[in-house]
């Protein structure tokens, strides 16, 4: 029934490449066609929300679609699979988000690795990522725990389309991509000073979630 | 089969911030970033129906996601929970909807209460929220009494999207968040003055939509 | 199984005024908010959309949702009612569209009618209504004659939203519509002058959308 | 069960004209009434997406709703049907692309054909090809290989409408719409001279594509 490990761990490289490159693409894109920066983010963030429900379509049944190491993490605290499936997914996780950044670059003409310089660390901010990843974390388990795995896709889509908004952060909530964003100094960019405090935000937040499942969902 | 009762208030509290949160700091971000007031409410209702969504999806199977005294008054007058059940979830909707308010100004930087200014009580802004709320539970109970209630969260949230539109007075539609949203003078917020007649016009909606879904749906 | 008439008349009714309220609502909201015209129309088309996907969930099951003469024309045409019901469903939807337009009105403070005098009637609006209004009769009856009713709300409300851009009239594709749409002289609004032509548009467009249903799905 | 080849070309040769009528069109109306490019293409994609989840819903049981020779091509590569359908349906999704470049020329008051000039061939907008391409195939030959048919409409409308924005080229990744494409001298149009290299692009993708799903769901 599970696909071998190296088929699921294709899944999860071109899946975590294709989402940085849906991130990263769609803010350089977003960037240069328009002027509003509310604007920016709305174009940002309604292709990131519909991109992200197809590419859980497509990668969902081979390996889950995690694309995220919290995700992983999560999945194995609760039983869902053996943590030395975790320590093999995150590498590629963050390899296939690293990827994904460059060849962003790559389509928009763009230097194929350019550090970004912004800087977004700020206690308000880490208090938006332990909220944006305690959020996607409920969604996917709520759903998992209930029977209702055929909805992750379009309820991850629609929770991360939101989250870029009421969160101040723009809603991160996923240490591969942290890092992946590091390569690109455009729109969805981050300096990598800030990638250890969002990381730990993060975790927090997964921290949270966990808790928070056991009690809704025993 | 029906979770215990603080395991359902958990839901209701946790839902109901998170709602506010999602709304209040959708306004934030959208006042901040874009210039067009007509821009931020697009940028603020897309947000709400997405998150909307994913929030009803979550805690839905727990205790009916109601974050919202008067689908909880509807429900019973229906006879779809025990009256005891409704004085139980509306306190707890609305601690939930003001908890949700202080998080959203923490996640961008704000006092952590501000009261609103903004006054909104005007006759055709309490003809609109009788019109949105009554519109609210016919949406939910003409899909609770016809076994479609795996559509509920999606209708919800297109329907709130949508109503933020075609009312004048952006649908608020829900007693709680109308008090919780006086605790952030900012795009969302609503000043205390215009509490009361908001409550009474959305109570007014309850007893009309009441009427229609006996009508529709005996 | 069916409902009784009187009940599927004040479903047609409801669901008519409340359609028109929306569209007509949602498009002064947007000519007050915003300044360009082309932001106005993705307001008016986005909350149109999703309004209408909820619309048709309350009262599909009563009436079969029609709100529009030209469906219950085609509906009978290919035998799914009886020809007296259309008699009896035409003149509600038409009362109830023009109700809505006397609500939108209401609710955003404008005199209860104000006659629009935006003329519409040219050579190529009217081809767009032929278009628009083939396409919508095909949407609802190719699905409903594959077994897949349940996916109407969505994919009429897709189908209406993309419309309003991809045809130059922004696809009224409703007569009843058309009409109410002249009691409000604003962004939505159209010029009895031009209701005509526009609807005799909708009608040659559901002549076409017959044989093209009899051709793909005998 | 499959419909005789004359009712199914009719359906790819309708599919193919409203595809293009879609895109083409909601170009021209974004154009015409926003000045932000970036807002013009944010409209052209909703409209894209939701009107393609129509079509698709529309025709799909009748042909497969390809509207796209290198659907055609992999789905004959993967088995799913006879070489010699391919050879009928690549001539009518052509033919029905133009046809629909010209009637969207018509309902927006142009000359039924006018050569773009708008050059679109450079590395970074052929890689973006490739990928737009291989990722359409993936959403489509992933679910159609794991009994979820039911969804490739919405998915393969919000993909669309995604990659819009991702790929620098706004993702043609379809041979016939980008011929259909040249005759509108709008928004969305390219010059003939630029269509070899992204046909080329694009069958780059289809292998790409071929090769990964064998992998991904052997």
């Amino acid at each position: 029934m599970t696909a071998p490990l190296p088929r699921r761990l294709l899944a999860e490289f071109l899946g975590s490449a294709l989402l940085a490159a849906l991130v990263i693409g769609s803010g350089i894109a977003a960037q240069r066609l328009s002027d509003d920066v509310g604007l920016q983010l709305l174009e940002n963030a309604a292709a990131t929300a519909a991109g992200l429900y197809a590419l859980i379509l497509i990668f969902g049944p081979v390996s889950g679609a995690h694309f995220n190491p919290v995700v992983s993490l999560v999945d194995a605290a609760l039983g869902g699979r053996p943590w030395r499936d975790v320590a093999a997914y995150i590498p590629v996780q963050i390899v296939g988000c690293a990827s994904g950044a460059v060849l962003a670059n790559g389509m928009f003409g763009l230097a194929a690795i350019s550090v970004s310089e912004h800087h977004r660390a700020s206690g308000p901010h880490l208090l938006a990522e332990v909220v944006a990843t305690a959020g996607l974390l409920l969604v996917i388990f709520s759903l998992a725990r209930t029977s209702r795995l055929a909805t992750v896709p379009a309820a991850v889509g629609a929770y991360i389309g939101a989250a870029y908004w009421f969160t101040s952060s723009t809603s991160f909530a996923n240490p591969a991509i942290t890092i992946g964003r590091t390569l690109s100094d455009t729109f969805a960019g981050i300096a990598p000073a800030s990638v250890p405090t969002f990381i730990l935000a993060q975790l927090a937040g997964a921290g949270l979630a966990l808790g928070l499942i056991r009690a809704l969902y025993p």
